[in-house]
């Protein structure tokens, strides 16, 4: 049997049972968008790592300095997503040997761009000729033992919120495909997103969030994931997804709901919240409430129909 | 200018240039073989990462185990090389969609078995698909404040000092490019290098040592990078190069020359230690004193005459 014929999710879930685990391992391969180690202070110790190459994420429309910054920025929507604050990002790359020695430049300044926006630096990396342009950045971060929120947690009633305008990322692939001319902002939420550290931090110490995890693989996706983890389901209603005006504009219905659940590439944050506690998850950041945790399924409601929605969006090996 | 005008080194160079410091990380980009965070408490905190692949990184002799276990080694030889304890790994995998599951669950039993050994675990990763089977690991480890040894530090008068037998792996590669059998334990040297996690913090703890660094891109390599980074010069003694007695039987002089030398690919560390101190590195783990440190420039005195130790070795790029 071939990896294709299983899929990025069901091959990482046979990778991680081969693992072995360990008592100072909080959370494992395949729990969660970081592993958490507990190094004996006050504070978790998380890290994440992620593979990019040219192909598949670099469409040819990024700069040198998007790449870099994309690179980086991966990683650290990863880490927003458990509430850390990250203190230091790794890099390697793979780059073909006939590769201006300026665009790698450019591609590290960017690097050092995202890392510096959010608080921490590129502190080390690695070199090696490859046929084809990949970075592989891996990205530290510490988050307080009480504040660590994990993919499970949801309890039914909660409501469920998002950061930002998921489906503009999806809306700029859709442009980019399509040869239309779309404004700047939806081309930077797809090469120069915005990784919501500062949102992850401040709402993991509001103690309001009782789930999280990000939606750069899609809403879909995301939601499935956070059902798994958690034992429960999700109830989202299409009218409240917070769609941008120049994406409403942009799209038809149908390419609209495919942006904003499906297409991935926007690094928001989904989450969980207890009614009671609305008030102060808006205190530490802007959101969107865009529907309930429920006991079983994954479902939208669209024109006053509730649908299931499909475990669909952004996956490897497809 | 393109990168294979340059070099890898040269390329290094370049991009730690281009990167923000801060005050907590205490080593950076290219300056060590690990990354050194403060992030204040009485450790340090270290991290690597290493960028391997199949075309240049795992000749079709390797099983997916030994892949999988050299993965994770390499990346703990940096570890090793700083004195530190390994707290955990995460790999990032690109794997071609067509290749066997079976294959890719024999590496990840290597990466796993590679880890356990040495105390640790593979705490997390990605995957990806991939033209080519590309492994990027990158490790974390602690040392003790007082115990992180750096790469600079050596004084003159210092005795240079190696753990195991270099030249081993190299003997392995002449092997298999002539296609001359040897015996598992040499291929061994190439295939299931050790990483000398306990001897390194067995040496880190001494207090001995001056300087250490890994050879794994060949001795003369490291001899300069060291000379570089301490502002030393070294001189070594062919005579005194711990090569097995197999090796010897199977290589012509100028090959094992070649071979101890320049090959690389053998996971020992290079270390300095003052005179007096000599025997508590003993005790701390199996060495032999190759040569001294001098004032400046790398040299190698053969059979009664001193020669110049060329910076030649295994780069990427050239």
């Amino acid at each position: 049997m071939k990896i294709k014929d299983i899929g990025e999710r069901a091959l990482i879930q046979r990778i991680s049972g081969l693992l072995s685990g360990a008592d100072d391992i909080v959370v494992g391969a395949g729990e969660d968008d970081c592993a958490v180690i507990d190094t004996g202070g006050d504070d978790y110790l998380l890290v994440t790592t992620d593979m990019l190459h040219r192909k598949t994420d670099f469409p040819l429309q990024m700069t040198g300095r998007q790449i870099g910054w994309m690179s980086v920025a991966v990683n650290l929507s990863d880490l927003a997503s458990k509430g850390a604050r990250p203190i230091g990002v790794v890099m390697a790359m793979g780059i073909p040997p006939d590769t201006e020695v300026e665009f790698i430049e450019e591609i590290v300044k960017g690097m050092d761009e995202c890392a510096s926006k959010f608080g921490t630096r590129i502190v080390g990396g690695d070199t090696d000729a490859h046929d084809e342009l990949t970075l592989v950045g891996t990205a530290l971060g510490m988050v307080k033992k009480e504040h660590l929120i994990r993919r499970s947690g949801a309890r039914p009633g909660d409501l469920v919120c998002v950061t930002g305008h998921p489906g503009t990322a999806g809306a700029a692939l859709f442009a980019l495909d399509k040869k239309i001319t779309v404004s700047q902002k939806i081309l930077n939420a797809l090469f120069e997103p915005v990784p919501r550290i500062y949102e992850g931090m401040a709402l993991s110490e509001s103690l309001s969030v009782t789930s999280i995890m990000d939606i750069s693989d899609g809403l879909a996706l995301s939601l499935h994931d956070m059902s798994r983890a958690g034992g429960v389901g999700f109830k989202i209603y299409e009218s409240r997804l917070p769609v941008l005006p120049d994406v409403k504009r942009l799209l038809k219905e149908r390419e609209m709901l495919e942006a904003a659940v499906f297409a991935g590439g926007d690094f928001e944050l989904l989450f969980t919240v207890a009614p009671e506690k609305l008030d102060k998850a808006r205190k530490a950041c802007p959101l969107t409430v865009i529907g309930e945790v429920i006991e079983n399924g994954v479902f939208i409601e669209r024109a006053g129909r509730v649908e299931e929605l499909k475990a669909r969006g952004y996956e490897h090996f497809s």
